[in-house]
């Protein structure tokens, strides 16, 4: 079983309108909506891709339900673990241009999770760890959460010798690195972020000595350049993609995660998180990837040394 | 009793964020929900003037529950008779710019009503009748419902010998005239709309050879005109008012009904109207009126013949 943590899920609306114009008023010609934040967009892929998969993290109020239904409806297999808290789950809005398919994003702060809350959590993540092969940490924290909630939830997943893939940003992946997570896969503003250099490889190695055992540096359309402790390796798409990137990180982690845990070496597990990163932004809707696309990609996927 | 009917209700959220720049990302500083749909306002401030108040229309789905909740959370003595569809009530979407106050709109297309469901309204609606003093019709027609929904209304309520108000827009407000509602209260676009004339006076008069018994034209900042079988009035504000407008209209309905519920004759029905127009536009929440500023601004509305 693969462990999915989503600390600050969200239900993600996308609302299709003409142009959007500042101080006027809009026609919503269309609404949607999906279950959202970035483990349980990791989630819903591992699933498709067959591996037995629990969602935890917080959900809370109408919105909470909303999330919870749409995940049950949407992803099936994908076992809900989610702890209840007082407060309500946060929206994020797109606002998709009706022609150019532009987009303006607003989320929501999200809820205060409470100290007795994030203690019911970690409960249930201690247990969840117990039988997991891998975890995956996704995502911004919630307000109310002490900025060393990751780095607290990578030291128990490696006490209880379960790989960690750290996947966040700012002061949260800085403390998280520090304890020692098996994986991070920042962007490249995340990396240069996290160690001051905007040259990949040199940024690779000092997250490295940071802590992290590997670093996965998720470089959009170029792929992925990666710094282990078996060596480096570049792996890029076949072409570059034309359509949504939304979701495309998370859906590299899946395919890391769900690599590592069929025992594949690194250049295996860095062609399926290209190949599945490509198919989601070919897929029409964000956060799903083209299972079609995804195979006929795979084999076509680059990888070399980098050491 | 006054009745008020809300066909097309909403949650309005509003959101709080730095100025709106289309194509990127926003954060979220604050959201804040409120009881939407012109009715549902217009029974609000029926209510905190102390007049048995009954509202109904449609709601469905977690926003119509939402919508229920605030309604009986920030107006208790509204009794809540609306009816449950399948469907689900529609969200209104306003982003504030924190430093300017400047809104940008967003509105959902309202949920599908079926003929059943309309059925099930119209019962509801004549038995509500039988008590009511005056029934207020108001705002936008969901999709589904046919273009003489609101004239089928009209006829209704004159059946039962309650007097009735009409304010919506288009060809709803056309139809529904045609069936002779006792008040129509358009703003000067929709009275332009409905008759081609832009010169109110002239438009006021049109409208009534239409069907409408009374015209209450709400001119914004300039105050309302009245065209009625028992005179003409021009009612103004004592000075402009800065602040928000929205919800101005709904309480001017509300000064205009319950003044006629208590027996007032025309000059003070529209003397209550501008009064709590204004005390609307000078509250800092949308759709709720400052009750210091209306019993202060109550005695320097200026009422002059028009004839």
């Amino acid at each position: 079983m693969i462990l999915t943590v989503t600390l600050n899920a969200a239900l993600d609306i996308t609302y299709r309108t003409a142009s959007l114009v500042p101080r006027s008023s809009h026609r919503v010609s269309e609404v949607s909506e999906r279950p959202g934040g970035k483990g349980v967009n990791v989630a819903r892929v591992l699933s498709d891709l067959g591996h037995e998969t629990v969602a935890t993290g917080f959900l809370g109020g109408r919105t909470g339900d909303d999330v919870r239904q749409l995940l049950a409806r949407l992803s099936p297999r994908t076992v809900d673990a989610f702890v209840e808290i007082e407060g309500t789950t946060r929206r994020t809005l797109a606002v998709a241009d009706e022609k150019s398919g532009d987009t303006t994003q607003f989320n929501e702060p999200g809820p205060v999770v409470s100290a007795a809350e994030w203690g019911a959590f970690t409960a249930t993540y201690e247990r969840l760890l117990d039988g997991a092969q891998a975890v995956a940490l996704c995502g911004s924290l919630p307000p109310g959460l002490h900025v060393g909630a990751y780095a607290e939830l990578v030291r128990l997943a490696r006490t209880a010798g379960v790989s960690v893939l750290l996947d966040t940003s700012g002061e949260p992946l800085r403390r998280g690195v520090a304890a020692r997570p098996d994986i991070v896969k920042p962007n490249a503003d995340e990396l240069a972020a996290l160690t001051g250099s905007r040259e990949p490889a040199r940024a690779g190695r000092d997250a490295r000595r940071r802590g992290a055992r590997s670093v996965i540096a998720s470089l959009g359309p170029d792929g992925i350049l990666a710094t282990t402790p078996d060596g480096s390796w570049r792996a890029r798409p076949p072409a570059a993609a034309r359509g949504n990137p939304t979701g495309a990180g998370d859906s590299a982690v899946a395919g890391l995660l769900s690599a590592l845990a069929e025992g594949m070496a690194w250049p295996d597990r860095l062609r399926r998180a290209v190949a599945l990163s490509m198919a989601t932004v070919l897929a029409p809707a964000a956060g799903e990837f083209d299972a079609a696309a995804y195979e006929e990609v795979l084999p076509r996927v680059t990888v070399e040394s980098a050491a």
